[in-house]
């Protein structure tokens, strides 16, 4: 029997890993008062139709929709936003005293697709939501974190690109804009970009079938159309990134593949040697929308997500090796009945007192019991034998040095807390 | 909009103390020398049919089991054991050299019940596994992990309870004794019991409605069924409790709802008063076929799986307080467009250096702002104005002592390492 296609076992070896990075992004999230939230794996459908929105290939085509034995649509939630804002909404979150409320989740979500390198089908984000704002310091803030997650793991070949999508005033001359420039050449683009030509004329930008269609490149830019408002806010969110230290490329065809977002839209992107072409490691944006379109009052918000097989793929193009601990401190060896039983007590003791420690569960001969020590990289070998039981001592090998002493059983355990 | 029945959203403030009892129980997995494994949130249904048991009200009654998109039957695991051994067995994990492979996992489960107080429809388990021993001592190890995993975290009022099922040849005498002791009156147990004495007797002396049936108080007991090999084996488990001073009651009417229990099983209670009559925090054993059936090496196994949620209502009912901090390093204050953006220089500045450092981003006046730092629990606040600026200093301010001083801007980072 094998797991379900585009899902993965993460094994002992690599979920070291997973903590580790797991670990850094927490650390990381408090630093920037940022604080957990926990929405459910799965949702009422109608959630991602409205707040993925309905055009979006995630809600079209990729969402694990079902009918629960209480005859409602559930759907595995494809990303992380709709949840928490939907969440933020329901618990009136936008009542309490500290706003802006800023938010970050990290756990698995689920997108039906042809599984393949960096595409499973459960795969886990970890992202940031910061609701209650409207500064351009908090878009700054909230890139300048998405960066710090990947230049604290280590990750150097790191490339931030930065748009503006406006408000809806900006939004809408630009839509008019895209349906004049794209609506003579309609026949020539793919069906998807046809039926988006009327609904989100935006991500035909996106598309990766027309991406080298000659109205591609002369199609009119949201940079063109931003209102004052939308142009000075822009500018400041660079005037915060500048003054922070973080290097940025204004992209004006950057367009996200989700309706909501307007303002600032952000990916980062490694350009590793090991990772082929330039590659997308993440992105996000404001949405000033979303929690009124999901039923809260007007909040604007921005946020952005990762995938963490993404990451770990960038880590490995870059050599970078997580400074992971795989040794045990002390592993007890006993020889015959009774020892086993000692041994058992005197193990539970060491682990009581915080030290790694395991035993042999398999009966083996001595040399193979020094061999399984070896293997699980014991500092400390205890050895209790007959003789050993008869003076009431334990024999305790430094596997560094080689060093050997007899210790009185009933002081095992402070001397090893002495030496560790 | 809310989230789906029988589920919850944890936010701030709760999932913290979440993340303290997960960091707590993964230190207790690494000092017992248990490594993580992480499986897919649902699995093919056939898994759980089989490694679960076809006869158990989770299979029959409460799974979460729909139809994938490339028509698959697919289900939301009800349970970790089951995806472990397959995930044990698809990665030949048996073959390692390092055995006995003692894994924990900790994630969601899903199950369609009625939602009711410590019963959610989405929950999250711990729990571990150790496959590959069949040594008693392995038993009393994931007993000992068990009940530290309560005691470290502040319970005092547990209850374990031991039992032994035997092995098979025991098992297949107790079970034609309990079909000769219930089939007389057969007619006046419940329809459940009615076809459990087919499928599996034992279970009716797990069930709720014919509780105080007066057949089930003469029921033969499996320890007068043990044959030798089982009899000295559960003798043995116990001294090893014994030796490892963790005390323990046997209770002869213990099983365990799932199928593919044998020899011993337990199970933990609180009776804490303010948590109602005795009720079952978690519960293990041992399954010594399940890797067989699953496809793999025949392979002794036993584990166990404690629900967060009842856990925490446990520490709630023992009015355990646990260590959370909620406090901030730094807040910094700022008055004035130019003082706006140096101040979210210096935040970033600060978080990179370790500090929990946040600012306002709601255009607050002063003593607004002064007033977040405050509800933030903010150790030192940091008044950037115009007067600071225009001499490149910004003012520290001890939010405990009161005290306060001015530190040069190039200097602040260095300052604010120093004292916290």
């Amino acid at each position: 029997m094998k797991g379900p296609r585009g899902t993965q076992d993460l094994l002992p070896g690599v979920t070291e890993k997973w903590q580790y990075v797991e670990a850094k992004l927490k650390d990381l999230s408090a630093r920037y008062n940022y604080h957990e939230i926990r929405t459910p794996i799965f949702e009422h459908t109608e959630l991602f139709q409205r707040g993925v929105g309905d055009t979006t290939d995630i809600v079209q085509k990729e969402m694990y929709t079902f009918t629960d034995k209480g005859d409602r649509s559930i759907t595995l939630r494809p990303e992380g936003t709709a949840s928490v804002v939907r969440s933020f909404v329901q618990h009136k979150l936008f009542g309490l005293a500290n706003q802006p409320t800023k938010l970050f989740y990290i756990g698995p979500m689920f997108r039906y697709e042809r599984p393949q390198q960096g595409r499973m089908r459960q795969f886990v984000q970890f992202g940031v939501e910061a609701l209650g704002s409207e500064d351009p310091a908090m878009d700054a803030e909230v890139i300048a974190l998405a960066m710090n997650a990947y230049r604290e793991l280590g990750l150097q070949s790191l490339k931030l690109v930065i748009n503006s999508l406006g408000d809806t005033e900006s939004r809408n001359n630009h839509r008019q804009a895209l349906i004049d420039h794209f609506s003579p050449v309609k026949e020539e683009l793919c069906s998807d970009c046809q039926s988006r030509l009327e609904k989100n004329p935006l991500r035909i930008l996106d598309c990766k079938k027309d991406r080298d269609h000659p109205a591609m490149g002369t199609a009119p830019s949201i940079l063109e159309f931003l209102n004052d408002y939308s142009r000075n806010y822009f500018e400041q969110v660079q005037a915060y990134l500048d003054a922070m230290g973080i290097a940025y490329v204004v992209d004006k065809n950057l367009v996200r593949g989700l309706d909501y977002y307007n303002h600032t839209a952000f990916e980062i992107m490694s350009d590793a040697e090991g990772f082929g072409a330039i590659t997308t490691l993440s992105g996000g944006g404001r949405y000033n929308g979303l929690v009124q379109d999901l039923g809260g009052p007007e909040t604007p918000g921005i946020g952005f997500a990762l995938s963490i097989e993404r990451l770990r793929m960038a880590l490995e193009a870059e050599n970078v090796e997580l400074p992971i601990d795989q040794s045990l401190d002390c592993f007890v060896i006993a020889l015959g009945d009774e020892a086993k039983v000692k041994a058992a007590a005197i193990t539970e003791q060491l682990r009581q007192a915080g030290m790694q420690t395991d035993k042999d569960y398999l009966d083996r001969k001595m040399k193979a019991q020094f061999k399984a020590a070896d293997r699980l990289k014991a500092r400390f070998v205890l050895v209790l034998g007959e003789e050993e039981l008869e003076n009431n001592v334990i024999a305790v090998k430094n596997m560094e040095s080689g060093e050997q002493e007899n210790v009185a059983i009933d002081q095992i355990t402070s001397y090893i807390e002495g030496i560790i």
